[in-house]
């Protein structure tokens, strides 16, 4: 049987929408014609969903897993009903449905480019969790969609950091297209894995004439984006203190503000800090799911600001190639992004 | 005393933070030196929040009244928390601190381009409300900032009829820089006042060799756009429905989908019809302040689509002026939204 090219056949509450809005979600096999089933190992979840699961199990973890669990089993995906966030996953190609396309074989280690949030799963069990990165080790089965982009896991990485930098490899693509040679540009929360990511490419995309600004909450994570020496100025400071950012921006860019603001920050309230500090005509680019869309539109709007604000599209053609490059160009990045992503938890038997 | 250009000493709830996103203002006088003081006349509620006014007062014409009292009171501001939008204003310039700029004389009539969710507020009284177009008759005062942009309301138009536009007028200044010639056009809630500005402007801009598609939900306003001649293709519909309105463009388009697609929906989940129906390389706008940022930018990932997602900036040089030339040189629209927004309890005493 053919199931609708975008997944709307797995909708059950209700019925007949896309699997990103339906409440629910039908894991129930045998796959239709145009599905792919995967042999799940693990689940990358969202940052700002994790942040929030986390705080809502108190740092219990056993507590955290069996929300976890609920929250799968209840929606049929992993779709946080507070942040409205989800993650991606890593697999095995187990069986293709009769017309899915040749693309894959069976056995082939893939990643999923598409949310969890609108991707059918079924979790027996959850083998292990690593609560700094969100990452979890589970058994069970997810359901892809023909329209679903998929990545083949690269042989020369370790998975837990190709999940990873899958997990975000929207944010440089998209960063790659917005930034002109010449271009000031201003990264906040460049210190996490779509920060660095995008604040290195930031600075290939402005070159030696452009000018790249850092700004990073955590101490630890600001001593890293200078080590990496992929910005000209890294400070540490709180994005949701708008007032302050600017003040710092003006003084940095002779109050000129920046052509393009990439906002990677996890936490809410940090809109502001993008509008105020973009030049009228510039960019003020939204990577982070904790933006609210009202406090980003009525803000410009309030400050009187003619400027693009756009929201952070995780999908950009190109974009799982690009990323994976950045990182191989950049072996000390390559480095720390192993050192938080790859845990002995993960994948022992495989070598990088 | 000097105040902060934005605003900021306004905010008492929490301190040091923009107004926008204080939970409460200060309204209290004398006036800061860069400040400007308002006989407000009447207020324009944001369609999205008055909707939900509305429904929590059950219909309850004095309970609704109470609770924007209540509203207003406990903020300082007229920001729905529901919602998270306001609207905006317009009055008499009743007093100009010290260091102001001489922009205005006292007396002018004036209606202020920013969002009321972040202008300090004080009313004493609701004189009148029109429950249709959520035009609110006060006596009371609002404070403006340095940077808060305004509009001397124009003597060839009516003050309802003004207010309304200059509420709305980001919208079709931004379709007026989006859309080029020859482009395919489909604005989503094509009927209501934005709906309607973003229609004709994307008709001027798209020109001859360009196609419109108007989707709008309430019959009587299908008439409207289809009388009005502003779109080639005007249809009833539900824009939460996406897949029926992708299937809708699919057949209009040949399949080739719409470079723009404007959205002017004031109700939730319609992130996905924008986005099924914007071609690869396409932008979708979303002007409705019910949109969903996490919707919008898992949406587009969800389905593969590499497109722009841009939130809808309410401000933008020259908005003003191009929104009233534009009902101007459209005598037919201009008299829809007279007989929408014009009702007579309001400025008998003005004639157009």
């Amino acid at each position: 049987m053919q199931g609708h090219p975008f997944g709307s056949h797995r909708s059950i509450e209700p019925q007949n929408v896309l699997p990103q809005p339906a409440w629910k979600l039908d894991t129930r096999l045998p796959l239709y014609d145009n599905e792919l089933l995967i042999d799940v190992e693990a689940l990358n979840v969202d940052s700002a969903s994790f942040k929030q699961l986390k705080e809502e199990a108190q740092g219990d973890e056993s507590q955290l897993k069996q929300n976890v669990m609920n929250l799968i089993q209840t929606r049929g995906k992993l779709h946080n009903p507070v942040t409205g966030s989800g993650g991606m996953l890593i697999g095995k190609v187990q069986e293709r449905g009769a017309s899915y396309p040749h693309r894959w074989d069976i056995g082939d280690r893939v990643a999923s480019l598409v949310s969890l949030t609108l991707t059918p799963l079924h979790i027996d069990e959850i083998v292990d969790m690593n609560l700094r990165t969100g990452q979890i080790h589970v058994r069970g089965y997810a359901i892809l969609f023909e329209s679903s982009p998929l990545a083949k896991l690269p042989s020369d990485l370790l998975d837990p950091l190709s999940l990873a930098l899958l997990d975000v490899c929207g944010a440089p693509a998209q960063v790659e297209r917005l930034v002109q040679t010449g271009d000031t540009v201003l990264v906040l929360g460049a210190g996490g894995k779509s920060g660095l990511l995008s604040t290195y490419q930031a600075q290939k995309s402005a070159g030696r004439t452009g000018k790249v600004l850092a700004l990073e909450y955590d101490s630890a994570q600001v001593e890293t984006v200078q080590k990496l020496g992929i910005a000209d100025t890294v400070w540490q400071g709180d994005a949701r203190d708008s007032l302050q950012v600017y003040e710092k921006v003006v003084d940095e860019t002779a109050e000129r503000l920046a052509d393009v603001v990439i906002n990677c920050v996890n936490v809410d309230q940090t809109e502001m800090s993008s509008i105020l500090c973009t030049k009228d005509g510039g960019t003020a680019y939204f990577f982070s799911m904790a933006t609210s869309f009202t406090a980003a539109a009525l803000g410009a709007e309030g400050v009187g600001k003619d400027i693009k604000l756009m929201m952070g599209n995780g999908y950009a053609s190109g974009h799982a190639e690009l990323t994976l490059e950045l990182i191989r160009e950049h072996p000390q990045m390559k480095q720390v992004l192993l050192e938080t992503y790859a845990p002995s938890a993960f994948n022992r038997e495989t070598t990088d």
